[in-house]
């Protein structure tokens, strides 16, 4: 018998008890052994839980009790949560998590914490939520050599954008439209900035790189700019606009960014709609794989949670999935990738074409929209002078993924 | 170290061959040791092989060297690919393949031969080519009940469907293109019937279900009548039609279907174009994910045998991935399954629409496509009577999948 505490019953913690519960038959079949719900540790009171006699509000009940052997933390920050993975991982008890924020900050002190002390750090509920992800990726990608992870990594923004290229909505009805669905937060900063994506592919970054980059050094663009114009633009060449987040080997750095990009219909990335997530891997063997499905929610987070505690039971004594990480922050790659860019262009558009050479398309009064060649970050900015001294204004403009 | 023995040296093989030479380091640090190709066993000789100094023609040889951990079966068939294989797993030694047939047909006895002999039999390259599939589905969806998987599974139909769909190919056209670019073979019976699929179902039946249902006793249906005529009548519907494997648990028992399908664009399985596999698993918790890539090739084939092999070598002393197998001869469901049929008839297509109170497109002279309401296989014999009865007739019918 595995023993489980869970700290933190919010919507993804209250979910893992659930799960626990319904399937607790296919998950002892699959663990080889049953797993018990002995604690739930929240400060709240919740008198009518059917969980209500596991409560506990003290989180040293849980790490002074030497039958714990698995503490789930599901209270997100980097608080209390980053204290009680402490306390729980020096007591050589085991640490699962669905916390982006204190895997992409804390990783590589909390992963050495638990290789220290006999337990293990699992996270997959981290990144992807329900999508079977990290492991995957570390375990059956493992002959391969990983060049690029690019990700729909947060169904809010991706349900905005989806609502604004199917539906012809703006984006602050969008928005509003995802508020009232409970898919977007009152402020939904986190989501629309890009910052959520941004701790998930320093996540998936590490795991490809087996170096955890700090989020904050990451250059982040959200999706808030983005105006029915520039939706207009992109379909207009077959394209769509979504926010990615991409980490790429650049030699040995490792480039990091988050930004809407334009991706045409031969992407695989270009099908995933609503509140799904895609997460596609580019590999020297296996080629391109991607991995499809619900990037959060209750249950679907639960899911990867209760997975990892499977995990832990199954493979005793086994090596982790996941290579020891270092701190990634002399990885970080200066860009010198080449990029095409989708650039809509203010100024006096009669013969843009044939000014630049170009196929433009004239999307409103004294207005193209057209698709660069590949520029490198230099070349970029000289075609964006030379636009200037010409007398034409950048209204927007995106990285073309391919 | 790890010693393994590759046995057939044909694409796959040496795929396996070439990506632990020139993956080595990435291997090595992600297994925990190295990985030594000792043998290559093969009939024929490859005096001109990088490989030659490894070559023998016995497999006594390697059967009988206490050396070898793993061996790699990457013959086909079910002749000496099972006496190799059995002979290896009864000397304790793990065996790792990527041949669909024998696991399909024999897989039972020869994971429990694996578990008697204290060695494994790992599989994942036998479906889905490169895509981590089994084992993610065995592994991280472990806390789901899963209700359905359904998957493109062959490279070379779905290629030829895509062609005859985006390019307005025959079937013809399409088959012999396919076969000029060697995605399919001179004898193509295997893919376009369907049998290759099928081999690959019951093995994610077996995965989902913990039974494993032998292919011969599959209702299969392969691509082969399909027309230009049934292509356009499912894209004026704004679906495609995919040749698909469909496991699905009816109560305690498993549905176990090969067919095509007509596939509407809100089905995640509808992007999947050219070569690449999709496989799609529905679950009660996560939700639907999908898993993405190449089913097929040398190196992508190769990145899941080697994975296999890593594998073995970083989960030392851990639980098996896999539920044993239990022989699944009376575990196939009566379909009592309901579908929409999308169907052409021919007849006097006159006012068929306000006959059948249907939505009907006349798409050439005296036929119609129409798709019909949600019916069990009796409903949908009546309604074929029916239409026979008032003089029409069906000229084609595929199930659409929801």
């Amino acid at each position: 018998m595995l023993n489980v505490a869970v700290i933190g019953f919010g919507t993804v913690g209250s979910g893992v008890c659930e799960l626990l519960t319904n399937n607790a038959d296919i998950i002892e079949k699959n663990a080889g052994e049953k797993i018990n719900l002995k604690y739930i540790c929240d400060i709240r009171e919740f008198p009518d839980s059917p969980f209500a006699d596991k409560m506990v509000k003290d989180f040293e009940i849980i790490a002074n009790d030497p039958t714990v052997d698995v503490v789930v933390e599901t209270m997100g920050g980097r608080g209390a949560a980053y204290k009680f993975t402490t306390m729980a991982l020096e007591k050589g008890k085991s640490v699962v998590t669905s916390n982006k924020e204190i895997v992409a900050y804390c990783g590589v002190e909390l992963m050495q914490k638990a290789e220290a002390n006999g337990a293990r750090y699992l996270f997959e509920a981290s990144t992807g939520g329900a999508i079977p992800a990290l492991t995957p990726i570390a375990q059956c990608l493992s002959a391969n050599r990983i060049s690029r992870i690019a990700g729909i990594l947060n169904g809010t923004t991706n349900y905005i954008l989806t609502n604004m290229f199917t539906h012809g909505k703006s984006y602050d009805t969008a928005l509003s439209e995802a508020q009232a669905k409970g898919y977007a937060e009152k402020d939904p900063t986190a989501d629309v900035e890009g910052f959520d994506t941004c701790r998930k592919i320093c996540i998936l970054g590490a795991i490809m790189s087996d170096c955890l980059v700090c989020p904050d050094d990451v250059k982040v663009t959200g999706i808030s700019k983005i105006t029915r114009k520039d939706v207009e633009a992109a379909e207009s060449f077959g394209c769509k606009i979504k926010l990615l987040g991409v980490a790429e080997m650049c030699g040995e750095k490792l480039s990091l960014e988050v930004s809407p990009y334009c991706i045409a219909d031969n992407v695989p990335l270009y099908g995933i709609e609503d509140v799904f997530n895609g997460i596609m891997v580019d590999t020297d063997a296996a080629g391109t794989v991607m991995f499809y499905g619900r990037g959060a929610g209750k249950l679907p987070t639960a899911s990867a949670v209760v997975s990892d505690i499977i995990d832990i039971a199954a493979r005793k004594g086994a090596k982790s999935q996941f290579a020891p990480w270092k701190d990634g922050k002399d990885m970080l790659a200066k860009d010198e990738r080449e990029f095409a860019y989708l650039m809509r262009v203010g100024g006096d558009v009669a013969d843009f074409e044939k000014k630049f050479n170009i196929c433009a398309h004239i999307t409103e009064e004294n207005v193209v929209a057209f698709v660069t060649d590949k520029f490198n970050a230099e070349e970029y900015n000289s075609f964006c002078k030379i636009l200037e001294e010409r007398g034409y204004s950048v209204i927007s403009s995106y990285k073309v993924f391919a």
